[in-house]
């Protein structure tokens, strides 16, 4: 199955960070599927430098690319208005919030700038994406999704936070603890979850379903070259996982191969 | 048994955010207990208006009351200098961070300004406050304590931070989750529960314990009339946790009653 068929009873999914790494393949996987949304919008914050992405618009018209940049609030609140007009009145289904940074500095070389700097792009930066797109969010969400069912989705609408295993405070001991001493990194990515669960929390009488994902160690320019999943694994897993996100996922922390994780 | 009993190891402590709250009633509760350190460092971001404070050292000749801006750099530098001539060869046994802000706002009412702050007082401060007072650490666990004993705890080095249980992403759900909705609080203490980690595994090799604290919902300034917890409560409970601290808590995240929290 491919994993991209799991988004056949989404008919818009919202992408940031698309113009590399895991925004861009999974912009690629989900116009390449079967089963293709009707809108994938694919937020960079430069799209005029984004080859690869135009490249991929070009060759799949349901691609519409946006101007976003992450840590403005302007840009964001413009962004909105752009999507808006695309999705009309069936409201956005699915919100990843992919767009990161991975700012490395150990303890003898971490400056409050340095973790404030990660902190505002990986935790701050998806809440409030999330809070102005959430009158899309609701109005896909009160539509029901296919069957109008009114269990929860992306066939209802769903908000998908991309954080890390590096983001486990529990995991972050003995052995795992020996590598990736990144501390803006590990801080937001930590930040992220708690953002994730209070978001969770406030979204679910909308029955907008909220959580995050660890993609995995993937060999982007992020990951570097001896990561050892290739973007097209781990998208292909996360896009099954996402597709396939039901009630009992609402709030949670899970791997990309499904898996629930400890915060 | 007095609660500032188990100090009797411990030769300085130093406590930011002693003008009020939680703060002043350590050092209230350490100066007055029958085993005080030699030196209780009290750090204010403006002693000259910690009226409370100076009457306590006014009384007690081992307080020292030190100026301290937990987010400027240039203020923990001068700090460092200062409690190094107080403390000379011995070093610091106990770091307590205690200094912390609670910034309410809801997924309505949040800003990434309101993010960032809290986050820069109550995770970033700590973690820059650690750093900076690393060689006077460093320079009390090496001593050895009591007995040069070369176990953890206040009788080398310890560095304490005050979390909350607000900070936990597990617990915030189901009936906890639904008050308390402050963004920025919530994860400006997830986060330090990261740093608290990140550093716990850093600072080990040098025999230096960290660990993160929750001192209880106390009525403060901050916790407000309606909390159960007299501050004098809280702190007896705390001192008596954090004077019987071992290897075995390095790295934890406790309550106040000693029992271990979820992440």
């Amino acid at each position: 199955m491919s994993s991209a068929t799991n988004f056949q009873t989404c008919s818009s999914v919202l992408i940031t960070g698309a113009s590399r790494g895991l925004g861009l393949q999974m912009v690629d996987s989900l116009a390449s599927g079967g089963f293709s949304p009707g809108h994938i919008i694919a937020a960079a914050r430069k799209p005029a430098s984004a080859q690869k992405l135009q490249e991929l618009a070009e060759r799949h018209s349901n691609i519409h690319i946006i101007r976003l940049d992450v840590v403005s609030q302007e840009s964001i609140e413009e962004s909105v208005e752009e999507v808006a007009q695309l999705v009309q009145e069936e409201g956005l289904n699915c919100l990843i919030n992919n767009a990161g940074i991975k700012v490395v500095a150990d303890f003898n070389t971490v400056t409050a700038e340095k973790m404030i700097e990660n902190f505002h792009t990986n935790a701050v930066a998806p809440l409030m994406i999330t809070k102005a797109f959430l009158p899309l969010l609701k109005q896909a969400a009160s539509r029901g999704g296919a069957g109008a069912s009114k269990s929860m989705g992306i066939q209802r609408a769903a908000v998908i936070n991309m954080t890390s295993l590096l983001g486990s405070v529990e995991l972050n001991w003995g052995e795992r603890a020996d590598n990736f001493k990144w501390y803006p990194y590990r801080t937001s990515k930590s930040a992220l979850n708690m953002v994730s669960r209070c978001m969770a929390v406030d979204l679910e009488p909308d029955g907008i379903l909220c959580m995050a994902i660890h993609p995995g160690w993937v060999s982007t320019d992020m990951g570097g070259a001896e990561a050892p999943l290739s973007p097209e694994e781990s998208v292909s897993s996360i896009l099954s996982v996402i597709g396939g996100l039901t009630e009992k996922d609402h709030g949670s922390f899970l791997n990309y191969t499904g898996e629930v994780l400890p915060w």
